[in-house]
């Protein structure tokens, strides 16, 4: 299911979407299979954020991985479904961390239950992501995947560790959501082409596309964050800010002197305020400095990297939607 | 490191381990860099987690299993290291999950740290294992361990949902245990088995064994959480009604109806009064009920069980290691 929020933006991906349309069926009717079970808390916990939706780009990107060698579904299914679980997981740890009431518009997992509930559904979902990986014998498969599952802890443990940390630098930031985002999309058209049996150029070249788009699509989320409203963000705006996550525009409003001041002042108030603190005054900020076109520049950069990278494959449909998806996540929308 | 506490019982361990020392101690070294990182936080988060000890049964398990087939160290410590981080990040969710301030006499990782560094040092070591499994081919392995997976979680959500249900029957109990402790601990044996490549007749027997050890196992622990004293258990007595869990002999306490009533006032009071409540009158009522004692006899035919299971193994040094773990798990040392 195609998130609900955001309809205009949906309507585009469902077009880019469309020819792979029975497929993704496939894979959500199998995303409900999977997540059922006899326990009927864990059940209905997992189908609830099932239901809320997402844009479901990792499974996307599975299958377009796998169009560049010999496409079998049933093998593309199961890696689709792991990773697509496996960032689900992630999700409802991430909002017992940051306390969300709302994610995409629907109430998370700890609010519609609690910490405990979220947590465990967590553990849950990721167990099951790996009984469907477990299925494939690709040892290489197993290897990224779990390399992979490490770097995004690092990745979600240093972003706690920087919180409000106000003198990290952009490197600092590229990194962490290099574990935290980019490496789980980088590995989504990798492990495609891996299972579809492609060769070792083209499945190096997949990786590198799906990481430049994750760090555009990472970069574009924070930006979205400062600038989106909450109905298209599905949770309230400056979330980022008020917990503490210092995201790219705001490390480079940082180093703008005409705003750094002023803007540390309010960093630090809302850091003592806590979680109902006003953010209001640092996003204005933020969206005066440059900052802001600065961390746009970055993504357009990553974007343009990726369309780069997609020349390195054959110019076939599958190529031709990857660039879509690249243009889609690289657009402004805010 | 075997754990430091209960010194008496540590000492026997060692001598039923006295033989696998070497191997052992190969294998602490490697839980040690495994949970290593760049990241200081999660290092010490892990190894503050790792120093604490612990009976390291699930390795030895791992080995022993090992033993009935052609024994190979490398393969054997990758499928023990993975097998003991998976437990060691159960317990840092569990101890988040119970709001547990100490475990094993030591300051758990949400207490030392806080439940957010709690959740991600689970997620991370639970991912350092999967690294460490997907060096191995056997796609039997990945299938055992994964299901083993979800069955855990699966029983960890059926613990929370179970809190202070007081009608709660004793077969609903036994699959709780199962999921949350004995699986585990079959498949320790097993996949030692599996991974020397023994035959099926023999994994199924390390499988069963373990099975029935691990049953006695949290039969016993649930019993010394009511009779063992603080420095025994390394947390305060009666921390399970405490947080609600109702535990095999207070089931069985429940059905003996010289106490019952009293009992069960006594387990409202302690629901309505919380994580402070004074536990002690309503231990005193299942220490002098039947529940106790049938509760010890259960233990005792899950472990006859297992001796039992055992004769379906060659007669070699590792069958009788079994054997004396076994009964160690057996003996009463409360």
């Amino acid at each position: 299911m195609i998130s609900r929020n955001s309809k205009g933006e949906d309507m585009k991906l469902l077009e880019i979407y469309a020819k792979m349309k029975g497929d993704i069926n496939k894979i959500e009717t199998e995303l409900e299979r999977v997540v059922m079970d006899e326990q009927p808390l864990l059940s209905e916990a997992a189908l609830h954020l099932l239901k809320a939706g997402g844009k479901r780009i990792r499974p996307v990107f599975v299958l377009l991985g796998g169009k560049f060698g010999e496409y079998r579904l049933d093998d593309l299914k199961k890696v689709a479904v792991t990773l697509e679980l496996i960032h689900m997981a992630s999700l409802v740890h991430d909002d017992v961390i940051d306390d969300a009431e709302t994610r995409r518009g629907q109430l998370t997992v700890k609010s519609k239950w609690d910490n405990r509930v979220a947590m465990y559904t967590g553990d849950y979902i990721h167990g099951q992501a790996l009984s469907q990986i477990a299925q494939i014998s690709n040892p290489k498969v197993h290897q990224m995947l779990s390399k992979a599952l490490v770097e995004m802890c690092i990745g979600e443990m240093e972003q706690i560790r920087d919180f409000f940390n106000t003198e990290q630098s952009v490197r600092h930031y590229l990194l962490r959501i290099r574990r935290k985002t980019a490496l789980l999309l980088a590995i989504s058209t990798q492990l495609g082409g891996i299972v579809a049996g492609c060769s070792p150029q083209h499945y190096n070249a997949l990786y590198r596309y799906g990481y430049n788009v994750g760090m555009a699509f990472q970069i574009r989320d924070d930006l979205l964050d400062l600038y989106g409203t909450e109905k298209q963000i599905g949770k309230p705006p400056g979330s980022d800010i008020r917990q503490g996550n210092i995201t790219l525009p705001v490390i480079l409003a940082l180093q703008d002197i005409t705003v750094r001041e002023p803007l540390l002042a309010e960093i630090k108030r809302i850091h003592h305020e806590g979680s109902g603190a006003d953010t209001r005054a640092a996003i204005e900020y933020v969206r005066s400095s440059a900052g802001s076109q600065l961390a746009d520049e970055l993504a357009n950069r990553y974007i343009a990297k990726a369309l780069t990278i997609l020349e390195e494959l054959p110019a076939n449909s599958a190529r031709k939607n990857l660039v879509e998806i690249a243009q889609f996540v690289g657009k402004r929308n805010y």
